[in-house]
Order: C-alpha cells, then structure tokens, then sequence
C-alpha cells in the first residue's frame, strides 16, 4: 500500500481571501464554487455557501451535511462556523446584513441565482472573477502530494500497458485498461474522460476513446490524468504502432522538441504566455502553425482546468508552486496527430515534472 | 454482449424548443447548458453555445470540435449548421444582431457571462429558467432504452453483490465492486459518486464511502446508478447485517411502504408534490416526519436530478414518459437510517419501474 497522504489543513487560506476581498473594495466574498470551497475549509458537500467576513467565516449548508460540515472543518482546520438551513439565500442575506459591499463570484453565479441575492441583500454586490481561482494556483506540499501521486500513478498505468500498443488493440480496450489501473493503485479514477486515440482519429485533440483498432502505422494519442483525494493529474504521449511513416516521425519529432523546450522554459519570474510562446515559435518555424489549435497548457489542481491558462498573451507571473501542463500538439486532418504533455510544478529555480513516463522518438522505435 | 440501442434523434425537440422560447416573448434562444445542447442536437463536446432562431439554428463551437460537430449533428438528424470560432460569444452576438429580444439560459449563464452577452449582444436580454429542462422531462423510446439498460445494470450489480452484505466487508470494498461490475456491464461507470453507508453512517443522507467495516446489526444504505451513453439510473436499497435490532426492522418496514405507496400513487395527470405527500404522510403518521429531511425524489436522464423535482408543493402535472424517482428515508443520527428508492417511468396509466433489485423485508432476513 501507498504510504498515508499529509493532511489538507487551510491554514492562512481564509486570510489570505481575505486581503483579496479586500483589494475587490468590498467587507465580504460569498462563495458559490464547491471547490473554492473546499479550498478555503475542507468541505467536500455538494451543497453550500461559504460567507467570507473580515473577523468570522460561516458555511451554510443543508442538513445532509450536519454532521460532515463540522467533522471536515475539524480535519482541515478551518477557522469556520456551520450553519445548517433550508434557506440558503436568505440566511446568507442576513449574515451580511449590516454591511454596505458584498462581493459574489461572478464565474459561479449563475445569472438566476444573481437576481435571487440581489432581491435578498442590501449590499452592494461586487462581481469577482477568479478571486479564489488566483490563490489557488499555488499548491502547498499537501496539495503537490496528491497530484505527486496521481502523475506517477499514470506513469505505472502508461508503462504496464505497453504490450497493449499494438495492432489490433481497440481505443476502448486501452483506455478501460488505463482506467482501471488507476483505480486499482488508488485513485478515485481518471481525472477527465481518458483520450485515446488513434490514426485519424488522433487528428482531433478530444476524440473519445472509440472501437477503432490500431493498425500498423498509426499515431495513437494518449491523454490521461488521475483522481487522487480531490486532486488531478494530467498527461500525454504519443506511440506509434508498427513502422509510422516519415510524416508521422516528422510531426512527433517536432512535437517532442517544442514541448521540451516548453519544459525548459518554465521557471518563477517569467510571463506564462512565454511559455506558449516558445513552443507556438518553434512549431510555427517549421510551418506547422496552423496546426497547433490550441492553447499550449493550463494549470492543475482540484479542477482539471486552472488558472493560470498557459496561452499567447498570458501576462501572469509564474510563481513557485504554480503546477502547469506544457502540452503542444499538431492535428493533421484525416492523417493524425501528436501531442505531448507533462505536468510541472514550478520550483525556485525552474520547475520539476510530475508526470514522468518516458518519451522514446519514433525513429528509435522504427529501427528496433 | 447486449444488443444494440435504438439511435439517439432529435426530431421535432427544435420545434418544441421554439414554442417555448416564442412563450417566453423572445424571438431566439442562446443555449449555454451542455446537456441541453446534446439534448437539441446530439452535440457531446465540452465547448460551444446552441443559437436557436425561429427559422433556423447554429453551433457555435471551437476547432477542437470541427470534426466532431457536424458528425454528431447528422447522426441526430439535427438541423442546425456549425460554425467554429474562437469567439463563440460575439459571433453568436452578430446571428442575433437583427433581433430584438433574446433569451438566455439564466440558470445556466454565469452572472459574469451576462455582463460579456450584455456587452455583446443589442437585444433586450430575457431571463429564462428551465426552458428546454421542461421539455426534457419527458424521455422518448431511445432515451429510456439507455435508463432501462443503466437500471437493469446496477439490479444485476446488487444481486451479484448479496454475499459481500456481511461481516468485515467495508463500504469501500463494496462501492468498488458495484462500480466494477457496472464498468465490466457495458456503463460507461456510475452515474454518480456510488453511496454505501454503514451502521451510524447511515444516517447521513449523502456519505461517502469509508474504511469502516460491517458490523453485525447495521443497516447499509447502497444507493447507485450507472451511466449509459449518456443516460442516468438512480436506484437506493437498505440491507441489514446479519440480525438488525427492532428499531431497524420498524424503520426499514416503515420506509419500504412508504416507498411501495409512493410508487403506487405515480401517475399521468396528478401535482407531483402529491407524490411527495403519500410518502411524508405515513411516515409522518408513524412519527417520524422530521427524521425523513429530504424531498422524496427527482426527475432522472442526461443528469441525475433534473425536473420535475418530486417534493412538498411541486404542482407540475406529471406526464407519460417521466422519469422520477422515488425515495423517502428515515436518519436518526448515531443510530443509523433507511432510504428505499425505484426509478420509475410515467406511463398512460400508472408507471413502470425501471429499477427491480427485490427489497427484501428485514424481519424475513432475520428468521432465516
């Protein structure tokens, strides 16, 4: 058995919303998202609210959740009162009563629920985006932990399945087996629906995993992340089955050089978008731009998608702690296509792979 | 292996959906909802916005999807065209831009999404709620053969589970080994996080399953559902380890009538909340009204709770072809609890369970 993960304690987190809140000009955050929830006090319900205050915090949650709201707010140590109601709206509406600004998540809140606090709260309310989604870029250890081993799970699942790269094999059948291992070395299960793809089909940077069977020659893209305590991990590689031809070589050659440059690239003090930069330039150097459709990364974490989004432009500072794909790809319609990603937690001086099955060039493999 | 399902078509749902945007006085509608989006046109990407005009209507999705799109769209028989774009919110703008009033999907939008449409788009904004969620109520043949074939799935996962309800096995074990067997059936998995809750743990409505090990005299809540491309099940039974204590026995009889009435109640043409009522009354008359904190059941399809929702005052008249479940419980914390529930379809005259597993009464149990 794996050995026991370190506790997820939140310590400092509410603080540190805070002072955002703060910066918003505004006396209070009502958090909607269940996961910035559970960011900020440990609750894993799939009801709730979580009233941020300058001295106190109250989750407010059904009486589904009496008695695991307290016990989890125990475990992570969250500085946090429970308030069990039928009337989460309303019951909100009072806790902010005397005050004048009150700061809703404008990314969670549907347009519904808006016209539902507007009618119950005095206050002013403040549309944030990303106020918590900020904070949570930085991992702490025992957040690095669960994804640690989420990644290295896959990395065992990649490799056992090795004999399974071969003709005659279906997307299905890899991808239950990807799947399964997860689950079997402790995982919840895949992170995201486990992209296999193969030949043409590996053309389309989200195909799922079909009856296809690989014949001689395909590229087979393999996406798959894991679940480990909430916590996701995030990968691709791309094998060939049998003899590729040149293209094939070619674009995965490509592919692998630009995303280790990516890799490279990574460290603190550095715009994000540098990173998609130097990937997009090589790629585009060899007059494959065209074919890069997509943004190179995103950050990890309990979502499968975070800030900060590794795309052109991105003008956020890489921080120690921010955990990153680099996952450059090129789809050829009708062909197939090639992606390679790792995930990388930034460290003081550069970043580390989480994520570590091994990258062999398709020419190393045709000459075996 | 099983046979094959019915094909999933959209026919004549487009049409439905104009009436009523037309209901609602607007001349379009935006759909933001991804399941609603399939629920027109068959379209299962991550990505895009559905704009439905009165004589036509168009998916607006991203490259990833430019293949998958219109694949998808031609298998459901959707008349809808596709454009791909990176700007899926100002092109959508520009197809409404001769409109005047438009509806959005409010309990799908994000309050911080309204703000981009409301930048966007020169027609009056409408608010709607559960617009196209009334119509998916009601499932036709092919989506029910999919609910159908999800049921039949988990009956055969619990039956095939009967020699792990003992001594020393632990909730975790025996969600493991119901997932399993839904995955190695053909689901896609559960359709939702599969709940076994043991001994005082089963007084917690929504637990997660844990280490803790059965215990001579627990009741164990097991309530599961698989997914079937796409579709949901949803079923809940309550079984006693080896000789459960009179209380137990009283809970567990008086939950698995109220149960049986509740079915027996369900058909076309009556308020759903009256559902709700034949349930709380006899449980309620027992003594045990306030032991029973849930709504007694929901709508099921492309979600796990949809419309209509089965509680107290709910005047929606049920129609055939809803799916709802069934499932009032009885918690008494420290001790443990009881929920019985069947997936059931409305039909012309009453309604079909969809869900078969046998409940055994308790006391046969223990005078085996």
């Amino acid at each position: 058995m794996s050995p026991p993960l370190p506790p997820l304690r939140v310590d400092g987190r509410l603080d540190r919303v805070r002072g955002a809140v703060e910066a918003a000009e505004a006396e209070a955050l009502i958090v909607s998202d269940l996961h910035n929830i559970r960011w900020c006090c440990g609750f894993t319900g799939s009801h709730g609210v979580l009233v941020v205050r300058s001295g106190d915090a109250t989750l407010l949650t059904d009486t589904r959740y009496a008695a695991q709201g307290p016990e989890q707010l125990a475990e992570s140590g969250a500085a946090v009162d429970v308030t069990v109601t039928a009337t989460v709206v309303a019951t909100a509406a009072e806790l902010v009563g005397d005050l004048a600004r009150v700061a809703l998540e404008a990314d969670h809140v549907s347009w519904a629920d808006h016209r539902r606090w507007s009618a119950e709260v005095e206050a002013d309310l403040i549309a944030t985006e990303n106020l918590i989604a900020e904070l949570r870029g930085v991992k702490d250890a025992a957040e690095l932990a669960r994804m640690q081993r989420a990644a290295r799970i896959v990395d065992e699942c990649l490799g056992e399945a090795t004999p399974l790269l071969v003709e005659g094999i279906s997307e299905q059948e890899l991808a239950r087996f990807l799947d399964d291992g997860m689950r079997s070395r402790g995982a919840t299960g895949p992170a995201y629906e486990t992209i296999v793809a193969g030949g043409e089909n590996a053309a389309r940077p989200h195909a799922r995993p079909g009856t296809r069977r690989f014949v001689d020659g395909d590229l087979v893209v393999v996406d798959a992340g894991a679940l480990v305590d909430g916590y996701c991990s995030d990968m691709t590689r791309t094998f060939a089955i049998g003899s590729p031809d040149d293209r094939a070589v070619t674009i995965h050659e490509l592919v692998t050089r630009a995303q280790a440059a990516g890799v490279a690239a990574v460290r603190p003090g550095i715009e994000v978008g540098e990173i998609d930069k130097v990937c997009r330039d090589l790629i585009t150097e060899e007059g494959f731009g065209a074919e890069f459709g997509h943004g190179t990364g995103h950050g990890v974490g309990l979502d499968i998608h975070e800030l900060p989004a590794v795309r052109a432009g991105n003008t956020a500072i890489l921080q120690p702690g921010h955990v990153i794909t680099v996952e450059p790809g090129i789809y050829l319609p009708g062909f197939g296509g090639v992606r390679v990603e790792d995930m990388v937690v930034v460290t003081d001086d550069g970043c580390r792979p989480l994520t570590r099955h091994p990258k062999i060039a398709l020419h190393e493999k045709t000459v075996r």
